[in-house]
């Protein structure tokens, strides 16, 4: 995909009007349309990058001072008991637009939003090779 | 909960054993012992802070960094497909263990995981009106 058609860079800089609860000079932060609870909101940078791979490492350390200031500003205003912050990388991940885009989804007492996983029961031998994999350099 | 009680301190500093892919002074990253799927992994702070809230700013900001050079190490190491972040704030938003963790999920094409949710379907003048409460200070 061209960055030129990415629809989220045109959201991010105005091009394609939003709900903008938050912006600066290098993030919008933009309600979902479809979401998953009341509040669902959107962390996007402005300059185009696909993933968290592509993310610059200046961008990668504004993201989370971000969403705590989100965060705060939605239990204060929406009185939520919980939040949820996902972000997906690549289509095997789920990833439906292919611009860095952090999900933050208020939680409420009984708000029937499953977001559990099955847990694994791997041995301690499978949990050891993966643990060396991803350990030595 | 008493912070002397918190088992991902006592995982975080050592005292308890893990499978750890990567510590140094201010993180430790284990493997889940339930993983969702292959490699599944934390990054847990030290310093103990129970959710996003507590995370104090300079924490926060390095998180995300953390996770970004994990993830490569996955996407080299494990051949995923994919990942999912998640961390979770809150007993509503399913959080368990009441310390501060990010979860790196990797994803393979067809593990059969799903994180999906339903997505609402609210109306403008809905959208309109929690965009303002969330906008206005």
């Amino acid at each position: 995909m061209k960055k030129e058609d990415c629809i989220f860079c045109k959201i991010a800089n105005g091009q394609i009007p939003s709900k903008t609860i938050y912006e600066d000079e290098e993030f919008r932060v933009i309600l979902d349309l479809g979401p998953a609870t009341k509040g669902h909101a959107l962390i996007l940078p402005k300059e185009h990058a696909k993933d968290l791979y592509e993310l610059p490492e200046e961008t990668a350390s504004r993201v989370l001072l971000l969403a705590k200031e989100m965060a705060g500003r939605m239990a204060e205003k929406l009185h939520c008991d919980g939040l949820n912050l996902v972000q997906n990388n690549g289509e095997a991940a789920g990833q439906t637009v292919l611009h860095f885009h952090l999900h933050l989804i208020p939680r409420y007492l009984n708000d029937g939003l499953d977001m559990k996983w099955t847990h694994g029961e791997p041995s301690q031998e499978e949990l050891e090779a993966v643990c060396e994999l991803l350990t030595k350099e």
